[in-house]
């Protein structure tokens, strides 16, 4: 061959982050992000604070008070982070963040405990999400440590009036986001970089329906994808970056227009018809094997088409955990399951429901929290899921229950 | 099986389309674009206009005088165009094209001709594909002939200044982009959306290297992709969406790091290593076959994973019109060829050029107009690539000058 070899690259990814690394370390002008250098200015024009469940809620249109930036440059790194009054960003309109989607974000809620408390949800775990998003559309890296420390900051200041301590059980809902910015149109990296955080009161999902609206019927139905597919091995499905949700809203509103609450997305690889997630949540379901276990099996993480959730991780654990032969959680219906991150396929769900071996499913994460699913459409057919009382499987309201009670501070748990 | 028959949809996108016009005709107050509302308010403080091949316009930052605006909102549809200074956008951090990528884009040029006129190159192409790109990510429709009216009416207005007469076979690059914009969070399609255009002195990829940079070898190297993958089928590699963008840097940027111009994106589906695009440009390989024929072979279109390059078929066209037995522009090593869309794999690009039987290769796009491939890399192993004349291979060097002539009105043609 008329060939000669080329020395191999590390993967891209890894390669990135040591780039970074090693940037941040030959240079001492670039700056990490640092939460000790934050300023506070505050707004004298507070906004009103919506009514739980209310119009304005639904809406998801009403950020708090303030909201935090931070800038960054290719030739400094990160700026001094800024707590500000909420309100518009000013962008060129050659911005990258417009043209290229060179943006992500994270979505994670913080809970007036019944205890009284604040309490944000393994914070750890979505601020490092943030940084392999980041890294997966060329925007720089940072200590996820920082933005941790900056988003309790913040709390401090608008969680109070927010979250009032007379409203235990409620929510907000926090998003940290990141865009590339800057006025270069060019089609690479942004040399200029903008991260904010707002918080946004926003409907409870799990639960509740839009004020006006006739009440739901328990469970979510799926619509199984056929012609879209939301991601693929060598794309960007494992990262929250905005690539994965706009071309998804189409068949989002083709399913809601046809009576489904959210997308089943399945990916025609050389497994046809692999079940990956739900929506924008992860997908599991609990069956028996042919030869009597009872499995709980949700897709797997190697192939990095699937969000690495954090609901989806704690249930896991919770699950391998609390539902193993012996433990003091089993009781009535719920018996112990085996936990598998496995490729599941629409035939074999199909064929365990024909041969009544579906015990239930369910769907995890940050907007639905866990939410029972009662029927999935695949190729035009209706599949029926059990909900073990009817209105939900046994295992999802017991996860439910256990979750819930960490987020709101009924019980002491470390990722509260 | 416990299911029941729900009736088929539509393909999504056919839907949409279909939803769309029903929206406009059902109800009177919702407006189509309508170039004919067009205000004009002209700036007072004139930019400068770049040396042709200066650092500036290598910047890809300077924008001309005005741009266009048009804001679409759900209740009333397209609201009046409107032509205005420079500047810019006021957006909200809670808006959809932040987050969500619900954006798209066309990249196209406008030329100032040997013979005194301003000529842009089938500019119906690129509004109908804005459209189609439009749809792929629930942003909404528009008639593509109003866009081409508004552009026209921009380009009469910098255009005089921007693209003066006294300097011919110079081009302006044109960005016309939409945004989903508005206040609300809430994971769905934007209810107002932004549709802009900008006008770029842009450098010319094809013949030059920034100012101050080694003269670069004739011929793009290409690096072929490993890990990442940039569109699947069902996803929307075949649209100038964001989403197809950011995602693809980090494989861009580790090229470059390795001294390649571009990737070769490989699709692994059921295709092992097959070959899509390259860069953001579409790729053609000549080869002479094992029975002797001269093929220019592309990749199809009809898995929807490829850029409908306006470019792409302006090459198929003549090629299949100019490059065929018996035609007049036959001459020298430049015989005729068959033209082919149809899917190739490394694996057969590597034994062509085993067995001597590649011709040459170049990619077609509106940034890097017709540009020769020198090398491939694939699994650490460089193929070259034979270029007919030492810089460029015959067909390309044809190809560019044939679609040259048309853009710089050197021949009269209906594309001009």
């Amino acid at each position: 061959m008329n060939g000669h070899t080329v020395p191999s690259a590390s993967s891209l990814q890894a390669s990135g982050i040591q780039d970074a690394k090693t940037h941040l370390q030959s240079n001492p002008a670039i700056q990490d992000l640092d939460a000790s250098k934050l300023t506070i200015t505050r707004t004298t024009t507070l906004r009103p604070v919506p009514e739980p469940d209310s119009k304005e809620i639904w809406s998801v249109k009403a950020c708090t008070d303030h909201m935090v930036m931070v800038k960054w440059t290719e030739d400094a790194g990160w700026h001094a982070p800024e707590l500000k009054p909420y309100g518009p960003l000013t962008i060129m309109p050659t911005a990258s963040c417009l043209h290229y989607a060179t943006q992500c974000f994270e979505g994670m809620k913080v809970y007036r405990g019944y205890d009284g408390k604040l309490r944000l949800f393994r914070p750890d775990r979505n601020c490092a999400r943030l940084v392999t998003s980041s890294l997966r559309v060329s925007l720089p890296p940072f200590d996820p440590v920082e933005l941790e420390k900056i988003l309790k900051a913040f709390l401090a200041v608008d969680g109070p009036r927010w979250l009032p301590k007379s409203r235990p059980g409620t929510f907000l809902y926090l998003r940290p986001a990141m865009i590339g910015n800057g006025e270069q149109l060019g089609v690479s990296p942004p040399s200029e970089v903008l991260l904010f955080i707002l918080a946004v009161p926003w409907p409870d999902l799990s639960t509740s329906s839009p004020p006006g609206s006739p009440p739901k019927p328990p469970g979510l139905k799926l619509l199984a994808s056929k012609d879209d597919t939301r991601a693929w091995p060598g794309g960007f499905g494992y990262t929250k970056v905005g690539a994965n949700y706009g071309p998804s809203f189409g068949s989002q509103m083709e399913g809601r227009k046809r009576g489904y609450d959210q997308i089943l997305w399945l990916l025609n690889n050389k497994q046809e018809h692999e079940v990956t997630e739900a929506g924008a949540s992860n997908f599991f379901l609990v069956w028996k094997t042919r030869e009597g276990r009872t499995e709980m099996v949700t897709a797997p993480l190697d192939s990095k088409v699937i969000l690495d959730g954090v609901t989806r991780r704690s249930v896991l654990d919770l699950a391998k955990e609390r539902l193993v032969e012996g433990s003091r959680y089993l009781a009535g219906e719920v018996g112990p399951v085996d936990v598998v991150e496995r490729t599941l396929t629409m035939l074999e769900v199909e064929e365990a429901q024909r041969e009544g071996r579906l015990v239930e499913a369910f769907v995890s994460g940050t907007a639905y929290f866990i939410t029972p699913v009662s029927a999935i459409n695949f190729k035009d057919e209706e599949l029926d899921i059990p909900m073990g009382d009817g209105t939900s499987g046994h295992y999802a309201a017991l996860l439910k229950q256990w979750l819930g009670d960490i987020m709101y501070g009924n019980v002491d748990h470390p990722w509260g």
